[in-house]
């Protein structure tokens, strides 16, 4: 699959900061900034981190991301409140309202956030892991631009909603991180860059035919909900329950930005599990573990995982190694200014 | 699809309610079960409703079911609670449970339940319904036996956990309702009923290799889960959040009851938009309705719907003409006594 670098979380979070502070970020953003991105490539996201962070550089340069906005309180009852991110990094604005929502359930058992023109928040499960290392259940997700063909039907007309649910666990968190296409656009174009076809059905070819080939794919720019009408229905429901909270635009909305990544919709919920369990633990959670690293596989398949292993095994890799990035995508970065 | 019988409302409740007096049920819970069976079967899920009665109504002799059981308050922390069901009629405790979330929302914008001990509680939408008529967004799900095989896995080893997330509209609410398997074992034995192929790949047949060979994957009962690895991890993160919540038994832990539906965790959650919104209104998702109904589509495919839209249109149908039952399904539940 190419050919990687390894490179220090230290090296690559100094890259990311440099450049960012070369482009008017403020110190403190900027370090903060960089911790997500570097966190991100050390799970082994590249494609919300190395990958998207030119895009973000220039979304920056051109106004669509203002540094140095902070989210501004709508609205507020009790345990749910309403903010808007005033078109800020949505690093920043994602990484404050999650910590709002846990701020929340602190007092309350229970807290939600709903944050309007926000910009993308890159690694959606970012904010999930961040909730299960205090000990929060984490559930967040958000609108998009018009990336997705609703089951049935032909052009891009809905978003793929990222939805993550963190649940916490001492030996490691549960963490589900995953958006309603079948396959990421990062995912495709990995297999098209190998001449590969998708494992399975991905997205649609020029005949609006069914396809697994991701060079096809690419091209039509159409890809297929995750269970064909579950993941379309999925992202539906998502974008309703994120737009009636927020009372926000909507991913048909999005035309009036050019259907560009921005004036997103996302939600924040946390939830204390201790406050309703004065003795709790995570032994039911363990028993899944093991249930599921002992489930029967067939041959050579290996080990099954739950969701959050992957990215911790590349965690600890990442610390031993390096964190292996494309060269390509290493040599781009460099090269931003 | 075989032979129908239209029933009136009035008549379905009637058998319903009569079949559970002389089981001894006492008639306030006998009206309030007979009332969500009904709902359920004019909304057109058959499956949960007149198919699903006569195994409830075994489970109640044979004592899984403990009639005339309310939930029992654990604990609480302002916005969230953990009951135990105590094993009655897990569409009691589900409705229970709704309408305490709903007034936990009503004093602090959001509220959560987490009911352990429980029963199934039938069509998992009814309580998002519930919610969403009354204003709220609602999200519940539950824990179930062991039906589904994880993904890479060869042994039914979890559940197909039902979601649903339901958002008010005054025109037609959105809810969707799903489970983390591609099919229903309703819909694959419907299929099977049929001589027919799935629409794509739904099970596993006797050697282990995926079908879309509904009466194989009736044989073998090893169901796919929605968008392969994605529902999955879904089934996995859901039951873990639920059982953290709850502190309660897994999918793991239902051997002990021979791997028979009960013993269920369900959580359920609350949110009032109208409480972060001075002037609510569903205009954006009457956007996301029309963008739908507007989308090209492959020809003779018809109008694309949205989540619940299915559910409204037979539930005027039914007014209309009678609820649609299979014979079969309505001479089985006549038969009982």
């Amino acid at each position: 699959m190419g050919d990687n670098v390894y490179i220090s979380e230290k090296e690559l979070k100094e890259t990311f900061k440099t450049i960012l502070l070369n482009h008017k970020v403020d110190e403190n953003e900027a370090e903060s900034l960089a911790a997500v991105f570097t966190s991100n490539a050390k799970d082994g996201v590249i494609s919300h981190s190395v990958s998207r962070f030119p895009l973000m550089i220039d979304y920056l340069d051109n106004g669509v991301i203002k540094a140095g906005t902070m989210p501004k309180l709508i609205s507020s009852f009790t345990s749910i409140e309403r903010w808007d991110a005033c078109f800020g990094f949505g690093v920043t604005s994602a990484n404050f309202c999650m910590n709002r929502a846990i701020e929340l359930a602190s007092k309350h058992g229970m807290g939600l956030v709903v944050s309007i023109h926000s910009n993308h928040w890159m690694r959606a499960g970012y904010y999930g892991w961040s909730a299960a290392n205090r000990g929060y259940i984490g559930i967040c997700w958000t609108t998009t631009r018009k990336n997705l063909v609703p089951w049935g039907g032909t052009e891009n007309q809905i978003g793929n909603n990222p939805l993550v649910i963190a649940v916490p666990r001492k030996k490691g968190n549960f963490v589900f991180d995953s958006s309603m296409a079948q396959y990421s656009w990062g995912k495709i174009r990995e297999y098209a860059a190998d001449g590969k076809k998708l494992p399975t059905l991905g997205g649609y070819d020029q005949n609006g035919n069914p396809t697994d080939d991701a060079t096809e794919i690419d091209k039509t720019y159409k890809a297929m909900p995750a269970g064909f009408w579950k993941g379309s229905a999925m992202s539906l429901i998502l974008e309703a329950a994120a737009c009636s909270m927020g009372q926000s635009d909507t991913v048909i909305d999005n035309d009036k930005y050019d259907n560009i990544e921005t004036n997103m919709t996302q939600v924040f919920i946390a939830i204390d599990p201790k406050k309703i369990n004065d003795s709790y633990s995570d032994d039911n959670l363990e028993r899944i573990v093991q249930s599921l690293h002992q489930c029967p596989t067939k041959e050579g398949k290996g080990q099954l995982r739950y969701p959050g292993e992957r990215a911790l095994v590349t965690r600890e890799k990442s610390e031993k190694n390096g964190i292996e990035i494309p060269r390509r995508a290493w040599e781009k970065l460099k090269a931003l200014k």
